[in-house]
This record gives C-alpha cells, sequence and structure tokens, in this order.
C-alpha cells in the first residue's frame, strides 16, 4: 500500500492538534510522518523528531529550511502540515507552497483579514494545496446533513442555527497560552478558535452564504484580552436568517456544538457530542433519528452501525480526502484556501460589527 | 372543602386554552365554575354556558353585565378568568376590576405598551387583585431552578439563553385565526404570543431584570401580518447577557421552550417538554439530572417522583395559589399586573429594535 | 352537563392513591364525588368526609351500610372506588357488586388466586360493572402502541421486555407500610404490587396472552416478608418470547415501568417516565420519536403536541372511558374483571415458579 | 519511537475484524504490521499480503510456517494477532504459543468447552502471552465503571444487568456467514458471538464471579442451525443476581451493549452507543452523566472532554495495554486466557441449561 510521506510544522508530542492530526493520519494507512520542525525551540524540536522516530536529518529545527529541503529531495513530502499558534499559519503555508509542497492548516487562516486577503490572491492558483483543517466536516452525519439539504429533504431553508458552546474558560484562572494572547491567537478570542468551526460549518451543511451578520462579543471573565462569549445574528442568501452562539465559558459544557436547520418541510439537528445520529423532524409531530451506517445513510463510513466513530475518525476524513486530493482524485467536500479566506472575513465582520453595537455588517467575498 | 366561585370570558367548551383552564381549576379541587361569557357569540355563549351546566342566569351575553351582576350577587364569583384574544383582555380586566373582582388574565397583557401603561397605572393599587397567566412559571421545576439561582448554586450568573420553538405556523396555509390578526392579537405575532412566556421565564428564573434588547424580528413565511420568527439579543443587570429565540415555524418543534443559565459555577437547563427533570451542569464534566420530587428538591409537588406531572399540573398549580390569594395568603411566584406590563414592554421594545435593524434598545420600567 | 356521582372506600386525604383518583375525576369533568367511607377507622373516615365536603349522612363508617344505603337512594352512587390495602379489594368490591353499584377497582383483584378465581365466577356477568385501575394503560401512546401494534406496523411479534424499576425500597428501612406485610397486601410484594401493572401492559400492547413463565423471586433487601425483586422469563402465544423484570430496590429508578416489543418489521419502544413519546425502530437504522397529538397518531389526547400530559391525564382517561361505560358506550380498552384475574393468575404463576427454582409454570385461564 | 512487529492470522483488507485491529494497532503508533496469512485461500493471501505493504515472503499462505518461521527470525513478530473464524483459534494459538510468540486473539476461546480446558491447561504459564479481544473492556468508562465499583460508589451490590441487541440476523435473508455455521461459529450463535462480551463486561466491570445461571435459548428466526436470542439469569457471588439478554434480531438496535449495576447506595449504567459518559443514579432522585475526561474521572483517556472516542479507540486502548505487557509492564486490566476460558463456560452453560429448560446450571471453575 503507498503512503504518502508528510511532514508536521508544530505539534511536538503531548500537544493536543499534533497527536490529533498524528492519530488520524494513522488511522487511514495512507501516510508516513517522515520529517517535522515539530517546535519553535531548537532542542525540543530535536527531541520531538527523535520521539517520533524522525530521521535526524529530517526533525528539523527551522521550518523555511525545512521547505526547501524537503522540496530538493526526491523523497521529500508530499503534505505540509502545519499545527502551530495562529500566528504561524501564513508564514509557514507560504514557505511551503513557494517551495511547491500542498499544505494542510490548522484554522483560522491569519491573524488578520488584510493577511488573509493577500494570502488568498497570492496563492489563488493554489487552491487544491491549500486545505483547511475544518474537522466537524468530516464526521459522517455532517456529510450526510448537507446530503439530506441538497436532496431537497428539508425544502426551502428558512433558518440556520448554530452554537458551539466550551466551559475551559469558565474559570478565570484557566490557562488559555497563546489562545488568549492576540498576538499569537489573534484578536478573535472565542470567535476565531471556535466560531470558524461553528461558520464553516453552518455553510457547509446548508450549502448558503452567509450575507451579513450583527455581532454582539463580550468578555464574560474580566481581564482578558480577547472575547470569552459572542452571540451573532446570520443573514444568509435567499432571505434564510440565522443564529450562531459560541462561548468558552459556558459552564458545564465540554465541546457542544450543534447545528439546526429549519426548511419549509422539516428540521434537521446534528449534536458534535453525539456524532454518529441525525435528527430529522416534520410537522406530524415525529423525529427520526437516523443512524450513521444504516442503509437508509448512503454517505460512507468506517465502521457499522453501533459501533460508534468519533472525533478521531472525522479528522481521518478529512486526511482520506487528503490521501485522494495528492492522488489526483476529487475530494469536493475537503475545506480549501477559500474556506479559510472565509472564516477570516467571518471573524473581522463580527468584531467589526461588535464594536459598532450589533451594526449589521456585510461579509464581502 | 370550601371552593371559590369563578366566572370565565371567553373559552367555550372546545377552545384550546379555556378547556385547559378548566382542567386545571378542576384539578386543584378548589374553584367552582358558576358564571361564563364565553362567547362573543350570544347563542353561542348560552349554548356553552348550558353545555358547562352553568344556571342559565349566569351564562351571560354581555360581559360588561356579568361583571355587574355578580359584584351584586351575595354568591357572586370570586374571580373571573379572562381567555379572549388579546384585543379583549384590558376592556374586560378593566370592568371586572372596577366591580370590585379579581382577575386572572390571559398574556399579553395588552395590544400596544400604552395601553398597558395606562391600565397599569389606573389598577397600580390592584396587583394583587390582576394575576398572569405565564404558566411555565408554574411547573415545578421552574420554581426549583429559580430556587436554585438563588441560593447561589450556580454562582454568579453571565449568560441566560431562552428559546421557545413551535412549528404550527410552518405551513404557509395554516390557519392562525385571531393570532395572525394585528386588531386582535396584536402586532407582536409570535413576540406576543410565546415570546413573552419566554421572556417572563428567563426573568422569574434568573431574578434579573431584562436592561435592553437588539432584536431581529421576521416574517419568514410570506404575506403574513405579524412576525412568526424572532431573535432577540438580551442585556441583563450586572453585564449579564442573553438570547432569546422564538419561532413559530421551527419545523418538528412543537411546544419546545428551553431555558439555559450559565453562572461562574454551573450551568441549569431547563425543557418545557420533560418538564419533570432538571439539568445542572459543571466544570468537572458532571450533569446531573436532578427529578421533580426526589429527595434533593424541596420545592413542592403534586406527584411522587417517576409519575410525571404536565401542562395542566403546572397551571394548577397558578390556580393553586391564586386560592390561596384570595384566602389571603401570600403567593410570592404568581405573576401580577406588572409581569403584564413587562410582557408588553418586551413586545414593544422588540418590536421598536426590529424596525430599526437591530439597535439597541432600553426596557424603560 | 351531567356529572355521575361517585363513592369512595379507603383513599382519606394525603394517602397517595385516595388524592390520584380525586383528580383523575375532577380532570375528567364528567364525576362528583358525593359519598365515601374514607378510612377504616370511623373518627377518621369523618373527618376525611367532612374535610372533602360530603354530606355527613354520606361519610360512612362502614362500607357495607355504604353499599346497602347507597343502593337505596334514589340519587345514589353509579361507581363505588375501592382504593382500600389489597386485603380489602375483595369482599368490598362483592358487597357493591352485590347491591348493584358498578365497581372501578386498584389492583391486584385479591391476596390469591383461589379468592380471585371465586369471585370471577360469582360475578362472571358482571364484567361491564368491575373495572381494574391499570393506570399505564390510560396513557395515550400505550394506547397508540397497542395500534401500531394492531395494524401491522411491527410484523409478527418476536419478543416482548417490559421492566419496571423502583427503589423506595431500596434503603432497608424504608417504611413500606401494609405492602409490606403478606397479611394486607399479599405474598406478591413487588411482583403484585408493580408486577401486575407490567403484566397487565404487555397483554395490553401485544394482544398476545402470555402461557407459560419460569422466575427468580428474590428479597434483595434481607429481613423482608414478601419479595422486592423478580426476574421473570415469559412464553407467549405463537412462540413470542419475553421477559419481565422488577424491582423496588434499583437504586436511582422513581417509577420506571418500560416496555420494549420486537416484530419482523420493526421494534417498539415506551417509557413511562416520558410517556409522550413512543420509539418505532428500524432495521435501516432509523429510530422515529412518535409525539402524542402529532398528525401521525390517531389515538385522541387531551393536549396539543409539545404540551406534556402525564400520569394524572392518563388516570382521567380510564375515568373518562368509565364514564362512557356507564352512560351505555362501549370501552373496549378499559380493564375490566378479567384482567384482575389474569394478574392473579400471573402473580400466582410467578411466586410458585420462583419456589420451584424457575421451573416453567403455565398460566392456566 | 519504538515499534513492535506484529502479524495478522486472518483478516483480510475489507473484513470487519481484520481492519478494525488494524486502524486500532495504528491508532496506538506502537506496532508495526510486518507478516500475516491473511486468508485460508492461499491466492488472496498473497494479493492481501501486498495489498497491505507487506514483504513478500512475510505474506504466509499457512500459519504453521508463519509461526515456525517467525519465531526463527531476528526480526520476528513480537505479537500474533488471531482473526479467523472461531473454530480455528485454538489451533493457530497454540501453533504460535508454541513457538514462543505471545498471541491475541478473538472471541470466543473455541468451539466447545473441553477444547478451551484442554489448551488452558497446556499453556497454563502462559498466561501473560494469550491476550483476548474483549473490546468493550478497552472503553475508558467502562474501565471508570470498574473503578467506582470497586471504590464503593455504589455501596454492596444487589443485582447486575446486562442487554446487548442487534438486529442484523433480524431479516430471515440476513447472510450470517461463517457466524451461523457451528462447524466454524460453534453451536452458541449469539451467545458465543455477543453473550461472551455481554459476560465479560458483567464480571468486569462488578468484579464479581457468576456461579450458575438459568437461561432461554431460542431460534426467533426459523430454520437457523444457532439460536439467535437468548435470555439468561445469573447467580453472582455474594447472593447478587442478575440478568443477561442477547439478541441479533432486536429489530432496530445496531450494537446496543447497555450495563446497569444496582448498588445499596447508587445504581450505574453504561451505553456502549454513547460510550463517553456513565450515568449515576442516587436515591434523592439525582443522576449524574459523567463524562469521560472530566476532571472528575481519574481513568485516563486519549481525547479532551466533549471530543467522542469510538470503539476504534476502545479498541487501541487494549493494544496500548498489550504493547505494555510486551515490554515488561503491568497490565491487569487486559483480558487473559482465563478470559477466554470463563467466556467457554458461559457459553456452554447457557446452552445446557437452555436444552434442560432453563435448570439453574453451575459455571464451574
Amino acid at each position: 500500500m503507498k503512503t504518502w510521506p508528510v511532514g508536521m510544522i508544530g505539534g511536538a508530542p503531548g500537544s493536543f492538534m499534533g497527536d490529533v492530526h498524528r492519530r488520524a493520519l494513522a488511522l487511514t494507512g495512507q501516510f508516513s510522518l517522515v520529517a517535522g520542525c515539530l517546535s519553535r525551540h531548537p532542542q525540543q524540536a530535536l527531541e520531538a523528531g527523535q520521539a517520533l522516530g524522525l530521521d535526524p536529518a529530517r526533525a528539523y529545527t527551522d521550518w523555511t529550511r525545512m521547505a526547501r529541503e524537503e522540496a530538493a529531495r526526491p523523497d521529500g513530502i508530499a503534505l505540509a502540515i502545519i499545527v502551530t499558534p495562529n500566528a504561524m499559519h501564513l508564514p509557514v503555508a507560504a514557505a511551503f507552497l513557494d517551495a511547491g509542497i500542498p499544505v494542510l492548516c490548522e484554522k483560522p487562516l491569519a491573524l488578520t483579514l488584510e493577511q488573509a486577503r493577500h494570502f488568498a490572491i497570492r496563492f489563488e492558483e493554489k487552491t487544491n494545496d491549500m486545505i483547511m483543517a475544518y474537522t466537524y466536516s468530516g464526521y459522517a452525519m455532517v456529510r450526510e446533513a448537507r446530503r439530506l439539504v441538497q436532496t431537497g429533504a428539508l425544502g426551502a431553508l428558512r433558518g440556520i442555527q448554530v452554537e458551539y458552546l466550551q466551559d475551559w474558560l469558565a474559570d478565570a484562572d484557566s490557562d488559555g497560552g497563546w489562545r488568549l494572547d492576540p498576538r499569537t491567537g489573534g484578536a478573535g478570542g472565542c470567535v476565531g478558535d471556535i466560531g470558524t468551526h461553528a461558520f464553516h460549518l453552518a455553510e457547509f451543511v446548508s450549502g448558503l452564504r452567509c450575507e451579513a451578520l450583527s455581532a454582539r462579543i463580550s468578555h464574560l471573565v474580566a481581564g482578558r484580552a480577547v472575547p470569552d462569549d459572542a452571540q451573532i445574528q446570520l443573514r444568509f442568501a435567499d432571505d434564510t436568517v440565522g443564529g450562531l452562539w459560541v462561548s468558552q465559558v459556558a459552564t458545564g459544557c465540554g465541546n457542544a456544538l450543534r447545528l439546526r436547520l429549519f426548511g419549509e418541510k422539516a428540521g434537521l439537528e446534528w449534536n458534535q457530542e453525539q456524532p454518529d445520529t441525525l435528527v430529522l423532524s416534520t410537522m406530524d409531530g415525529c423525529q427520526t433519528h437516523i443512524a450513521r451506517a444504516g442503509s437508509a445513510v448512503p454517505t460512507p463510513s468506517l465502521l457499522p452501525r453501533g459501533h460508534p466513530e468519533g472525533y478521531l475518525e472525522a479528522f481521518a476524513r478529512l486526511y482520506a480526502d487528503t490521501a485522494g486530493l495528492l492522488g489526483g482524485h476529487n475530494a469536493p467536500l475537503l475545506p480549501r484556501l477559500d474556506a479559510g479566506l472565509r472564516g477570516q472575513e467571518f471573524i473581522e465582520a463580527a468584531l467589526e460589527s461588535g464594536a459598532r453595537y450589533g451594526a449589521w455588517t456585510a461579509l464581502r467575498t
């Protein structure tokens, strides 16, 4: 079985996202991690490379050199995976794209919309080479939800509601690390960290584009440099309305990402914490709980009905699509550069509206 | 056992709210329905009185006469229950209050805030004589939720979210009756019909007052004279934020009223469709589902744990409190005239903010 | 509106079942409680009659006299409601039936099968005059479940599972009152007290008769005179298999009565603690949660979709049927004397099988 | 990072269990699949080896040769993974154990108890070299449940109920493959295929040993050679009672494995289809839903709270323990040969009791 050689920037062993990406890669059986620049601290980068069994020559301490040297090797990496703090996403991605190496990058794309736009213009021909890790679109039942909307199971959409609630910052003493520092995580706070996931999901599943928003942006725990709670009204194409609520101080919530769509004929609901089920509700009072991998579901999945798939399996689906893309296949559901740009526009519009007391603000792409 | 004689205005047999009030009265065992002006159509009023076994002399066709004559009888009614269309709430209530007869009235109080204010000023000394049927505050576990907030189980509140979703108007051909005619139901549409319940619940349970709001008010089914969907941002005292979403076109939803509160220490959730349970969530990842009538719950209820109480039992709790009030007892949880006025302010502020593209609008009491 | 005059034997105010019956009667609006022999202690019987507003002449201290005198009155009761401890069910019922007064009786019918059989033979022509209070068959969605089975929605049945779990006897110091004394409550303990409900439900919904059983009967809390936990294998007609598990020491359970049926085409589940929903599951991985009062449900109910009905509303449905029966209408779903006899056979077969280490034991009717 | 070289017998690509084992291996990052005898058909074995990227010299067509040659290689496999049909488990395991290679084997251990006993006696010193794939004990919250029982959170146990329901054989035309042929799958049918999992879970979590059982064993779909539904009463040590119900014709069920324990102080429930949550219920009416990876849970897991772990992650936990064992560490929770023998005793006792109309039958170890 052919496997694609890949490299990782950031994500030393023990970091949440680094481990997640490695497990997702492993689940597919289609990749080998052969190179890395796993920390900005040289000594840690070397040790991390050793811990992961990399050839010492490919355990880089400088990502610009990594991009250059991997591009030059006949057995160089086919994909660079970027799991650094947000501030480094763009420069690292640019280096690898410039070197001709496709990139899979954590969200959000950039720290500012202006940076993101320049980047998007510069690499606009590389759309297939810049994949964004919007993990949640990798869940089988999220893709099934999108399919149901497309087939008209809901009728014309009237409303889209998405909420993404966590509580890991509910304690005023929580250590939010680089995510709470605008220089490394961006000014968006919860809007960038989890709001972009929620926003991508709303557009991904509905197939509609959000045209304008009105936001309330809050710092519910005093003293933080970035917002920890936001509630945003959305207007989509076709006069569809919507709401998006994100919080990292919603006490008692783990990773409660929940999407609801309401159409003329039916409503549809998906909860990330019970990801194997979709609920389709109709006006006759019937709520149909549709199980992943049931015969009613054409969307493919890894495991049979009743054998839970989780977060890593969703992530692995993005990587399986990426392997397909590298092999020349189509991967229409995979988020690309435009999805990254879109997320940046969402963040900036939300912050702007919030600063203007909720004034309706257009998304400009 | 002494029972209080009561009369009803509106609510002929077969009408939803008339039957509900009669069953709730019966559940308490503390009232007898002895008089009524059950329809604005004289013939129907007489037939309805007969069907309910009223003395024909007390099956009125004119509520002004009913108020006058019942006030004059030595065995006259102790309470007038108003279940007419919204437009009649104020004039009927005024007639009975003027006649010295206490009133229990369906919400919303009035068609306009101006009317409501004049009424409230005129009858400001009659606060104990004007009870508003905010049904959902009668659920045992709503009262328990309020108690938990008061005892500090949640810590200081940071966020309050309430949603109230129905779908009975999702079909463009639905017959909304007088509720969709601004002359009889008011201009509020779903904001008045169910939004007032949601708003009352948020303030009742949190103990906080909403100071300002920003609303998106929509007519999702084309051609309606009143809104059928609204999403409203709320600001409460103490910088607590909130959201209120109501819809009567949320396909697949029956009567999905759901309240969530988030405090420094815990979150709390209540769903009307499973009313016997409260969920208290803490940052250690534990969600405690608290059962009505369990030994952990001091709030009294009618039935033992595991024997479901429903909507009628909640309504009966309001009437049991009302019987107490008539008997000279205190009933601090019973919504009065001020709650009715508050609901009217909410409707008007929401419509005004909606008309001004979501401009933040103060609630003025 | 005509109401039927009724009398109650047992059930002084404050007793669980007495209050439940009175509230259920009131919900129907079709009965008036006018007579009673509410306690076996004369002074308490008189005080209870006064508290309930009975004419002192009809607050009896002797139920034989009550039967005789009520039968002689032109305005005598049309129904005698028996809510005494189990030991008194048969003698009281016999007295009223002999006097020509129909009876609605709490379950179980008797203390022994032999007594029950004699009674059934003696009153075999009075089937319409002897109604058994199998409360749970009064839930709208239990009746809908029966209807779905009958219409073939499940295909031929293969398995029937019912469990009824409580924990009010889990504490060794619980005061079980007369229920734990075989002289007043019978030898069945949990088998008689709640097992009969579960057994009735299984036969009522499936439409099948249980032909034999094998039981494990346990005293999990030491020192009790009657069993507190039992697990019973069932064989129904048509080779359908089943299981019935009852416990009053299932820690953490309130009143967890749950029925599951499995047919060739679909499975069906109902939980008493969420009584407004039925779940129909099919082999394509879809579970349809069917809401009471949705347009998909022809079985009538009191309240619209989303407005919870509870235990009292189920009880009231039995009484509404009883009113119909008194008025000469048909009431095919109402449990009668044969259902009471059937319950007694179940108790006796279960105890016998348990005593013989689970030997399969036939139900002999 | 050192990885352990492993080989697989059975489990060609596309087979359910082969893929599952490979993904679970990959998730750990601690194993490399380097050898295999992946099919009993030589050509398929070679092609499967090629598809998985094996060195052709190690894509064996004969497992006896594989055992011999791998044992002789300096870089030979450290573990043989057996995913053949049941009939081959013992002979293959014996060959590898004889060659000094540890084995991880699918359940059930054997086709008959006699075979299993001989095997267990022969290899009784190899307990650390014979691991049984009781997958469900690898779920974090199953291990947490065991820990809670051990710490006394439930008090002394009174009852243990486990059910394992599937419907993939509900259709009379289902192709059950070798599982429905007693020569390859054993006579146990559903008892061996899924009952052994349920039985292991009951003993694993409770820490109690089942001493005797009484079984009803059924062929609910006519014409099958092995049973498809069984309901079994259990007696554990300390007079604890229990029930075990398995079905592969429970229409509408995917892989519904559910465990409930009742103790003097609390009840505990776990459902495999929502594996990240445990429910602890107490007599005060509180049900605490405990989330995996919450701070209240000391049992380690892979992912943070709210990021679902599923079936593959549970399986990977068994493999991570196995890697530890290979490295000389302790792995007290890993099922070994004795658990395999125990499962075989359960199957045989159940079949024997079923054949004797449910006679109580002792488990003899």
